[in-house]
């Protein structure tokens, strides 16, 4: 860490600062300037800088390393790539997460699962635990949900993909998902992340809407250091002073993901815009840009739909999504 | 909620959107302008409002009512005063929540929780689960913190609030808190809101750091609808571009969250500036802005402290505060 | 617009709005609910939409009206197709504006316009006077700028872009550029608009770092309504929580302002992002988005830059992206 | 500056930072760690950062020292105190700048600035030139707007304080007004600052709507480098995600900018929340937290102001204002 000294700091807080940072096991280098003294320290930082930066004569502390390791590119250098059934994340194919924001009824989504199959995913996105603002508004059938993604998926042959909201119910969604989707909201819900590092199905971390890509890294972090390795990082919008779109959809956390880490990165275009008429043009974006794939929401009725409907592709909007995606893949070297 | 119709909509979309509205039980006005169609609907907006927005010539949907209701002042317009032992929040006294971040050992808690209580605190703040941006950083030291915490209060006779992360611990932290903290990241952890809905205890809910205020009350009214109506609302800053100060502190929230509501507001100048030199200012300001108390971090080290040491007053400078508060509490019409 | 009333509000208020309304030409159609009057009010709400919210008993009022109207689709269903000298923005070909941040020395400019015209751009960038955040940095050659400018365009074919920071300087700068940009900083500095909305130039307006859709049309309005309908937008990022990057770059902005208005859209990657590490892959999902081209920061040696190098391609990183981008534009239909 | 390289650096390119550095004329302090190396350098760092962050081998750059100098308390530690003929601004004595929005007539202007003289305001704010986002909206009545602001001077012994938008009218509004105002749009508008700071008279710069402390205080450097330093700085709300107020109003502003520069400090609460009933909760905070004035809008009749009205106090609620701001005053060791 740089530790930067008031300019009106003496001796005795800069010998203050040196003899504790070597007695925390750090090598010290110091720059004395005519406006500042510098102390350079180079050690574990990691608990210690916030500490430092309240001692006498202290103006700021500046970090030097990444506090993410296991997450990163230089941890590992090759891609993670996630083989599920015989289903790549993160290899040369691009991957399709398609479907309706909450499973609603057996027919909705046995019907919804064929359609998005038909088009060209092979993964199935559905909620059964539905994260809402109300606590008037549909809150997903739970469990019986879940029972119709497993029919779903022995149907179609589809992967699925749904979302858990707390660490009770890891054990029971694992039970019928294939991969554990973890909300935006719940990015920095620590206990769920702790819970789900012991799962062995591969997780899905959407970014928060707030959350840094530093954060968002730390809590992929959180999941690999307790013991799942299976993280793919999923941007979804964030939150900004813009409100034509629901978020605003960062489409540079493709590539600063891509350096920073060895973690697949999705994109969700749906929550990302939460209109429909801007997902076709942001998704042929992501895969420019160099996405994995895309989680998209399709329902056969939008304006029927219980949830997110002003976000849904109809089942022939999504042909044509997946039509002109397939030209795009193509230019990037990706498979569709 | 109003329907705005495209200018291109043509008489059957208009007619379609009016049937389904009076269908789902609507009491429907049309008005037709030179340049659009607007339909006003009355009745429970609640989920049909997004559903409209898809049908085929509609422009946008503005929902008319305020999605809470048992919040609300219009519900219930007196003041809530949450009563705990003699203790009370809300009322023409208001309260100081003081300690650390983090319980980091017996002699800490309860040397600080002695000073604070010298100082004019009621309540004893300090984490036994702490939710940290790393897996590598003190995660708090649990279930012996609350402990701590217990023994503090009973020396001390000082309340204690301390934060839960999870549903699986509510009944644990409820057996040793007065106060039960919802931290700013589980804002919007529902099933947590859920499960603490039906616990006893007071709740103090913080702002999430991306949260609107309708986002907020609705977090508050998903624990009252659950059963709890002893609702506390915290701001502690919220997530801008500014980088100078940990979060932007929006003491806006007092008046607005009076205005909308009938809960009691705390404001925490720790987390809402992230540096101690800001928190006296900050504070004087909060309650002057008409406040009904704070929850300030207070460490007898801070360049010591395990966690948040820059936004942590000592002892001494918690004092000065405390003298500076009551007159701007006099002027005010409150007691401290 | 739509009045909501309170429902405190009595028939005393309800009439008080409804005659202001009908005296100002409004047409008014009236809903009663149980809990809320709602008063639907068509005709010109540019101004008394502000003036009616502070009225007895009105809750809040909601505008029904887009603001702008020269500037959307609706007033003019084709493209703006620009043509200068036979160079096409907002047709089928792609546009590459491509150069330096500034103009640093004959030498320079002219060694970089030979260098990105045999990339592909018909466009030459660069900033003769720099608004810069420290009165100590690099402020730009002013007109001696502009003079090599006009040299470099001579030279090569190119033609020149470049930005006018204030009214007094628009006569100067039209003199020797081909499109004048006004940056992101002045979007909304008023007389500026006004100003070059009586030039004959076509104008690159930058959409402001805090700026919603909305405001930025609007500002495009202030210059057709002034008489200049050549006008390009350019979304150059936005300000957001994120510091990894410079700004947060919002590809959506092409589909919306593609949606809203018939004006033609460019998108900046370099200030986007502010490292050129990421300008490739978001020059291609620009591009995939439907984007009518892009403004580069190219430069012969981007650590001798005196402004932007961070953000500054080679010309052979600058080669290798029009390769790439030449496969995107086929996919979706342009040429490059 | 600290020059953080690349763990892959070898020796060859931290030769090269240093050289280059030490060629420039900085002081060099190398720092080699297990996983990188660090490079201390000291010396005027203002333009070679942003260069040094792109030499081969280097992963960022982190400047030490701040960027601004003669606003900074380092420079001069004494409080600028601002005397306009006996009117103190920065010193004991509270400042009240109120008045409307705009000047819209001869009668309105001088009625309302009888009444915030009855109530307290040693100072007349009123717009002759308006910056509005909509070109169709009314834009002030222009150097008639000057001259009514002149004649209510005179009548009533009120300073007047009126925004200046470009620098062709600098000189006509200074025969005018006793403070320029430069508005939160034009808070980068370097031209118009540059020539502000060839003015002798007193410069309120409000901060920008997406700018931060430092861009503030930069823009503010700019005047006083220019040869003005009568500078008084305006906090009056950042952009955010909150769409409730109309700005989040960051009181923070307040003890920051005291600490870090030696400029008064004024609050605007009325576009700081753009709700009337938040300002007075506002402005008590504002004055606690240690502000050295408001700017606040008071219209005689709210409903039918030609902009701004939700925002506007009525005389009434600005004597209300006042007479509770005594008390906060008071306490704070100011006079009002």
């Amino acid at each position: 860490m740089i530790v930067v000294m008031r300019s009106s700091a003496g001796q005795k807080e800069i010998d203050g600062v040196v003899n504790r940072l070597e007695r925390e096991g750090f090598k010290i280098h110091l720059s004395k300037g005519v406006e500042t003294t510098i102390i350079g320290a180079v050690g574990d930082e990691t608990r210690l800088s916030t500490a430092v930066a309240v001692m006498p004569g202290v103006e700021k502390v500046l970090p030097i390393l990444k506090p993410y390791k296991q997450a990163s590119r230089e941890f590992k250098n090759e891609d993670t790539i996630i083989d599920i059934n015989g289903v790549i994340i993160g290899g040369r194919e691009l991957q399709i997460m398609a479907g309706p924001c909450a499973v609603e009824s057996r027919d909705q989504i046995l019907e919804i699962a064929c359609r998005v199959k038909e088009g060209g995913a092979k993964i199935l996105r559905a909620g059964a635990f539905k994260p809402r603002t109300s606590p008037y508004s549909f809150q997903g059938l739970g469990e019986e949900g879940l029972k119709l993604l497993a029919e779903a998926r022995e149907k179609t042959g589809l992967l699925v993909i749904t979302e858990v909201m707390d660490g009770e119910s890891v054990e029971l969604v694992a039970e019928y998902a294939d991969i554990l989707q973890i909300g935006a909201r719940n990015m920095q819900n620590f206990p769920l992340l702790k819970t789900i590092a012991k799962c062995e199905k591969p997780v899905l971390l959407k970014r928060g809407p707030a959350a840094t890509f530093e954060e968002w890294i730390m809590a992929a972090e959180y999941i690999i250091n307790g013991g799942n390795n299976q993280v793919i990082l999923c941007e979804r919008g964030i939150r900004t002073f813009e409100t034509y779109t629901r978020n605003t959809l960062d489409l540079s956390a493709v590539p600063v993901i891509k350096m920073l880490t060895h973690l697949p990165v999705i994109i969700d275009p749906s929550h990302g815009t939460g209109r429909w008429e801007l997902v076709e043009a942001m998704s042929l974006g992501a895969i420019a840009c160099g996405a994995d794939g895309l989680m998209v929401e399709v329902h056969c009725n939008p304006s029927e739909a219980m949830s997110d409907g002003p976000q849904s592709l109809t089942p022939e909007n999504f042909n044509h999504l997946i039509t002109k995606l397939r030209g795009i893949a193509a230019v990037v070297d990706r498979n569709l």
